[in-house]
């Protein structure tokens, strides 16, 4: 007979030790129970992921569980707060454990690295999906918003854009790419990185902050309709890994502004912070100034190397 | 064009105007910042209710919101926590909006009774199903623990076991009944009582508790695994509502005894916080006591009106 859901709870959802973070009671009750120490505020966010529709159902149970857990670090990357608590909620067609043991893994890995606890969790029946939520802390009084761009602000990205999107194209065979590209691109997508050592620098030197999730325009969009804003980007100023230099350069900025899935950060940072935020930033990822915030504003304007305005198929992933 | 998820969540999730609960940004960021008092912790709770699994396909959308919710609450109320703040993910096949409407307003109706803040969400395309995460406060070092059942303390439950399970059989025509219960037992099923007040009484009164989930065995054999301890159960004493007395005796008594979703506090308390107990919950619900527990000891033994043991089928929900 297979294991029932309180066995299996108990042989994998089993929190690593690892220093105690306020957890005074953690899996195996009703409820945990935690505390948040003086002058700290709490951070939380939650994200689901379907298969066949956050991840393609061919996704290896160690990249599910790595990616569940790096989608919702990067909204607490996206707000500065230092991850510590997650709970999981996860539904599983059977009980397989062969699987379970790869999801924790991948899981485990991101926890680990985070120094994170597993304090909460349900195990379900049903069609394949992931509930994570996470917690970290915040100094009292801070939190980087998306409402507070400011005019003139310079707007800057970490990382690339567009890699998971083009990953996304290669799986359907919408696209054909070189294969040197091939294990890069599948790390992007299936092994997002979270920015949250960045993230946490970008107290006092950011405006506003926001995770890319859904695509450069539309979650710098939320950033605009949030601060009253508008901003103008360059084209030439967009980071793209090798894999998006490759090819046709028009298929190439479609895919870096507006395919969803690269969990990287884009912020607008005051000209006078600029050198804070290099130094801030030197070792610890690539960041790219892409263009300036203008408020009052609205919309964003896109520009060529030769100063002409681009227009574009498709703003963002639309979930529905 | 349909509704986006943002334009969705704006539209459904829009909290209501509650007191504010140390809530600094809500929805509508990246992820929530709230703060919890001095001298309090937070509890924490996560479930996932999946369509077809945890409740009837067939069942309303009102009922599911309030459901989903009534489930989570129930376990901040073993743990005698007062809920605060609320976090709900939910995955819908399209974006119907008189479904979400309906299912917000279940979900509404028991969170305005409770002050609950909806803090933060997520909207998902996929086969039905709802996580919510529940967070309450607990003074600083209570906390209602499985783990404290002592020698000799009396077992109660609240309200009347086995309600929902015999709803179920009713919708699945397993069973036929008198339709005089039938409203009644629809409530029970879709509708359940999480018991947050007297859990909320229950510091400084009990030993241990659980919420009965999957059937008043198997939730009482975690506290009993626990605590290290063997408990002694009378059948006269197990509560029984109108319809299940209307039942063959041993149906009645296997409902009662096996079958989930109840949503009732199993509890156990020394002797000599009888009258405390009784005092205390006085007004709220109904109590029984319908049992002792022994320490050390193992498992449950069951014994009728005549003082021999009884035998069951089958002990509580099995998840997979």
């Amino acid at each position: 007979m297979s294991l029932s859901e309180f066995e299996l709870i108990r042989k994998f959802f089993k929190p690593a030790e690892r220093p105690s973070h306020g957890i005074r009671c953690g899996i195996g009750d009703d409820a945990a129970i935690v505390s948040v120490p003086e002058n700290f505020e709490l951070a939380i966010s939650t994200d689901t992921l379907v298969s066949g529709i956050h991840f393609p159902e061919t996704t290896s149970a160690e990249d599910i569980g790595y990616k569940a857990l790096a989608v919702n670090l990067s909204d607490l990357a996206a707000m500065g707060a230092s991850p510590v608590w997650v709970t999981l909620a996860l539904t599983l067609p059977n009980a397989d454990e062969t699987w379970l043991q790869g999801f924790m893994s991948g899981f485990n890995t991101l926890a680990e690295y985070y120094n994170l606890s597993l304090i909460g969790g349900d195990l379900t029946h049903g069609p394949l999906s992931v509930t994570i939520q996470v917690m970290g802390f915040l100094p009292k009084g801070s939190g980087l918003l998306r409402s507070g761009a400011e005019d003139n602000d310079l707007i800057y990205v970490t990382g690339t854009l567009g890699d998971a999107g083009l990953a996304l194209k290669e799986l359907k065979q919408d696209i054909q790419i070189d294969s040197i590209h091939t294990d890069y691109l599948s790390q992007r997508l299936n092994r997002p990185t979270p920015r949250v050592e960045l993230g946490k620098l970008l107290h006092n030197i950011a405006n506003s902050v926001i995770d890319i999730s859904d695509g450069l325009l539309a979650d710098l969009d939320h950033i605009l309709q949030e601060s009253g804003a508008g901003a103008s980007i360059q084209t030439k100023d967009i980071p793209l890994s090798d894999a998006l230099i490759s090819l046709d350069r028009e298929i190439a900025l479609q895919l870096a502004f507006s395919s969803g899935d690269d969990y990287e950060l884009c912020f607008t940072v005051p000209e006078e912070n600029r050198e804070n935020l290099e130094k801030a930033s030197a070792g610890i990822c690539r960041i790219s100034c892409i263009g300036r915030i203008s408020r009052p504003g609205k919309g964003i304007e896109i520009k060529d190397n030769a100063g002409r305005q681009v227009k574009l198929l498709a703003k963002g992933y639309r979930h529905f």
